[in-house]
């Protein structure tokens, strides 16, 4: 025992391993374009499997491409599972997601090496199409893993209306025989970049995260009157320029108000006509909404659509709001947060509790075993970059918080 | 004079010359359009200039296109002028600008008929491509006309990149000889539908318009930063949509605080990048800004210029801000603003003083002689759309009230 507990991951095979999956699909501006079931998306994940396969592991790949790779223990119990995703955004960095697979593949790589024999075996898993950049829905090999979607129905979905994605996985090379869910963790973590501010912030070097955003998008549309900017008096306006700046700060003082882990974001406004001497007849927002406990959100949206009446009755203008997408917060398992906590502790590594502010594949493992994440900072919050970027030290940092909590879970 | 006092115009003259140069450039959804220097715009040309030919007046074309129509008074004198444009904007009315030359000729056409030799001439202006919907500047005949734009240079001036204003002007018959401004009036008069709200509102029948507002339009840029929308807190934001929104509230309040005639519009606002689960880098908005006291339009734009500032400084938002176009407001002349409120009382005739919010020809022959305007209401301060309307009554009364001025200005 005291032999695990002073196990370390090889820093250097960790970053060298980044580096190198980070040259695929590589641009001139530096940002990696790996999107899911591409010529490239193949490229990194031959390369990763390849690494599995030098490591001896037992490499399995599901019917939606997921790739489940496991170094067995000395019983045969369900596996301590940890992984995340390689397919980036068309302008990703290096860490979003291959941070999660890579630390997960170092630990695994680090106990093979001390010849360690867990009692469970571990895994790492790679999930098909986290991004939902190519298309959607993103999350997709993790959410099909934890029974969420039906395989037949995801094969025929089509993409970019040329080819479904049963056909692009046969086209890569990855359409596995494995069911989906077939390998059922004991437990799952899953290690990323935060890709917000918090911890580059302040907040220190590492994050146990403790439960993931609940995710409102709406659409709201405010119409009033086209008029000419010159000739028509300000009480005699019907401006929905003006309503969609006063839902703009409505819904930025209610997350004020709100606080905590509450955030909104109005991201995309479109004014009809849009011309520089004529009043706007009609403003298309989206409005963001996200809270960690699904009553907080729920009350957000009843306040939102409250406002819009009000709005409406008080100004003349017309508001109408329509679900774009929805998903209910997860609240992550405490004997895995624990567990991450302990690892810190041992590492003499102080942590923050924190939120995930993005949708993450931990999220569907949720659904079907005990699952918690570890978060390392993103300098200047910055992600889907080729600024994106985390420092040496605490990308070592995470996957030895994350080999220590694999160590325990699998004991 | 006696006699004079008692003349008025031909209602179904002037109805029916109206609906008859409406027919021309006439699409199928009933708009008007005949852009300047068309094909459609010389069949409107012929046809007034057809009318002043029947009714004996003295036609001379100028160098860039305008058209003037005397009818001799007793003396050598300068002329007593009235006119406006017949060009459109592409799905326009039949009255904006078709009215002032319509009702002018109707009135000069009431006076020629009565037998009334008035001690100075009449004349009837047709200014070219006051609307700029196809080229720019708009007003642009009536600048000229006023000395503020040189002929060789308007000549000169591409159009689509494709002939210049000259070649135009040739194309479709109206190069003339005079030049602009050679017949330099005693006073002028247009008569125009309001194009807004106000007097339709409750105003009453008839506007004596007293000046015309000044306009600032200015493009305004907030610079923030690209951020997700789940991971990044509240506090952490430099969310440039939520700066758009503070400056369309704050000059949307400036307007309501300045009051008067003061207005203010965010006609224009681009996101970038425009994602619903982005927090917006960048939004670039146009505002405009109207008043028809220079000190006033001046201090509304010192104001925003103060709050961009401080919402820099207060938010870490970088704000900029660059004049796009400006025009300083016109102050009409009391002597030709009392002639018309006389025609007005004796026609036992309410009116509105008021200010005209669009701009309008009138503007550049203040710069040369005593002028006013006379407004009639636009139903449902609509224009520049088929749906543009006045009723047959207060068209008749325009014209009227336009008809007992110029008698009176001709004395």
């Amino acid at each position: 025992m005291n032999d695990h507990r002073t196990l370390r991951v090889n820093r250097q095979r960790l970053l060298e391993s980044i580096e190198t999956l980070g040259q695929l699909g590589r641009k001139p501006d530096g940002s990696c374009c790996r999107l899911a079931l591409t010529e490239e998306d193949k490229l990194g994940r031959d390369l990763v499997v390849s690494w599995m396969q030098e490591l001896g592991l037992k490499i399995q790949i599901d019917r939606v491409g997921n790739i489940l790779a496991v170094l067995p223990g000395a019983e045969d119990l369900p596996p301590v599972m940890t992984g995340s995703h390689i397919d980036t955004v068309a302008t990703g960095g290096k860490l979003d997601g291959c941070y999660g697979v890579l630390a997960g593949l170092e630990a695994v790589r680090s106990v093979k090496e001390a010849g360690i024999l867990t009692r469970h075996p571990l895994a790492v898993a790679v999930f098909t199409n986290e991004e939902g950049a190519r298309f959607q829905p993103d999350m997709l090999g993790s959410l099909v893993y934890a029974g969420g979607l039906a395989v037949e129905d995801t094969l025929a979905m089509p993409i970019d209306n040329a080819a479904t994605i049963g056909e692009e996985l046969a086209r890569i090379g990855y359409a596995g025989s494995m069911e989906p869910g077939a390998i059922r963790p004991s437990a799952f973590i899953e290690a990323h970049i935060e890709q917000g501010p918090i911890l580059a912030s302040g907040a220190g070097r590492l994050g146990v995260v403790k439960d993931l955003q609940g995710i409102s998008w709406q659409e709201v549309i405010i119409r009033g009157a086209a008029n000419h900017a010159g000739t028509t008096p300000m009480h005699l306006r019907r401006d929905a320029a003006w309503g969609a700046a006063q839902v703009i700060c409505f819904v930025h003082d209610l997350a004020l108000e709100f606080g905590g882990s509450q955030v909104a974001t109005v991201g995309s406004l479109k004014l009809d006509p849009g011309l520089v001497n004529v009043i706007p007849r009609e403003a298309v927002l989206t409005v963001d909404l996200r809270n960690p406990v699904e009553s907080r959100l729920q009350e957000a949206e009843r306040r939102l659509a409250d406002y819009l009446s009000q709005l409406s009755k008080e100004t003349g203008l017309e508001t109408f709001n329509r679900r774009l997408s929805r998903t209910e917060p997860v609240v992550f398992d405490d004997m895995v947060i624990e567990t991450i906590r302990e690892s810190a502790e041992l590492l003499g590594q102080p942590y923050q509790l924190m939120t995930s502010g993005a949708g993450q594949d931990a999220q569907m493992l949720a659904r079907i075993c005990p699952t918690a994440m570890i978060f390392v900072p993103s300098i200047g919050g910055i992600s889907h970059s080729p600024l994106e970027a985390t420092s040496p030290d605490d990308l070592e940092l995470g996957a030895n918080v994350l080999l220590q909590a694999m160590l325990k879970l699998a004991e």
